[in-house]
């Protein structure tokens, strides 16, 4: 999709694929939205899909976040966590389990900077000067510093951008001279956001084809990942445009139309 | 000083280099507070200083912008800023005529993206997602990217920081790919500060000597603009700390009080 628009042919690409047995999932690095809203934003646009279908760079880093903590054996009820984000990553916290520390609990004389284990950081249209103070300072008393997306800025209806979550990550690693933890930042391009699906999902990478319009993005995580991908031009890359090193799909669909054309005769197995 | 408290010896220093006919300014890389806010704080340590003795990296940004402007025969009441900042630059650059885009004028219509000319960004603990969006957006029309200064944290009482102006020019960085421009930022290391402060006071760099507690930042910059340079211990750096290549000073002093045996016998000229 674009803004709030269909790629014309994208729901009949889609049901072609569920037609010849494969399953679908979503995947994006906005962290600001939750599952559901995804679900609903699909539905909208004539796609059907379930929140299990769904993964954002939101919901992948909750999910890590709980599996870490749990295989020290410890439950998310007895983790407080630090956000600068929207719903979308909260409410992924809070589904895990996990205690949010809210603003107000630091005002109150900054007794949790030392409790609180990780600040997780994504895109907050609400940011302030109030939560990067806090946040570092957690980061200062030891607290992980994780990143859901480093994307540098959003794309806006009109031709603006506004900032990402990267911006936001970026003023934060510069006051507190310390690179996000985990190998986060969880959204593509990472190659966690393909494996964390896989685990989910019980699918081998091999078996997995990614889908994508961001060479930089959707197409570096798939081949860092071992995963077949597949460049459309339907979205933020044209014709004619140079696809950077090291991000060549294996293959380049000039309409996401064609798609059917790949995968007509394979039934379900 | 340190915090709201002066260095013990500091102000029988000052005393003393001034009876030796010296000329003593003082330069700060906070851009938050006005010079007359300064020459308060100096009054309050038992320090006397007039506003022209005060050169904060909010004053030398707004003096090189408007001598850059009158270069090319523009005059600051005809260039609009946007500026990300505390009253220290948003009060310097209206002492030198510069008109201030104020938040309320994007709101109605972001008609001004295209005409505001610089974007001014410096340490501003009311900072908002809102002001870091109209600030890239205004790079992305075409305005210059001023940065005052790039501390990265500021030291508070205590013993935790703080978020600098330099947390927020990398959000900046990070979202507009666009580094700041005319070599600012404009604080220490910038020998600029230097550069400026010899051209306001009619001073040849040579007949200068800059005191300062940083190697990173005062020394720096000294030793860029070809400067005589003494680190004092009595702040940030302390004895047997490791001060890093190329920042090594000329002279290096246990106790500002040493200062006044430097320059006992010399008379005005």
């Amino acid at each position: 999709y674009r803004g709030k628009e269909v790629v014309p042919g994208a729901p009949e690409a889609i049901s072609g694929l569920k037609r010849a047995g494969k399953r679908v999932v979503y995947v994006t690095n906005n962290s600001t939205r939750t599952r559901v809203a995804y679900v609903e934003m699909l539905e909208d646009m004539g796609i059907a899909a379930s929140i299990d279908d769904v993964f954002t760079s939101a919901s992948l880093t909750a999910g890590w976040l709980a599996a870490h903590v749990k295989d020290d054996n410890i439950s998310p009820k007895d983790v407080v966590v630090y956000v600068i984000g929207e719903d979308g990553i909260k409410n992924g916290l809070k589904d895990h389990g996990f205690v949010l520390a809210e603003d107000q609990d630091f005002d109150a004389g900054k007794a949790l900077f030392g409790k609180v284990r990780f600040v997780v950081v994504g895109l907050d249209r609400h940011l302030t000067y109030h939560k990067l103070d806090i946040a570092l300072n957690c980061i200062v008393h030891g607290a992980a510093f994780i990143a859901t997306n480093d994307d540098a800025s959003l794309p806006m209806e009109g031709g603006t951008i506004a900032p990402g979550a990267g911006a936001i990550v970026q003023a934060l690693v510069t006051c507190s001279k310390h690179p996000p933890d985990f190998g986060s930042p969880f959204g593509k391009p990472n190659p966690m956001a393909f494996h964390e699906i896989a685990r989910v999902t019980r699918t081998p990478l091999k078996a997995m084809v990614a889908i994508g319009d961001r060479p930089e993005t959707d197409i570096l995580a798939a081949k860092r990942a071992g995963i077949t991908s597949i460049l459309v031009l339907s979205g933020i890359t044209r014709e004619g445009d140079e696809v950077p090193d090291g991000m060549a799909p294996d293959a380049i669909l000039i309409s996401i139309d064609e798609l059917n054309g790949l995968f007509p005769h394979i039934s379900r197995h």
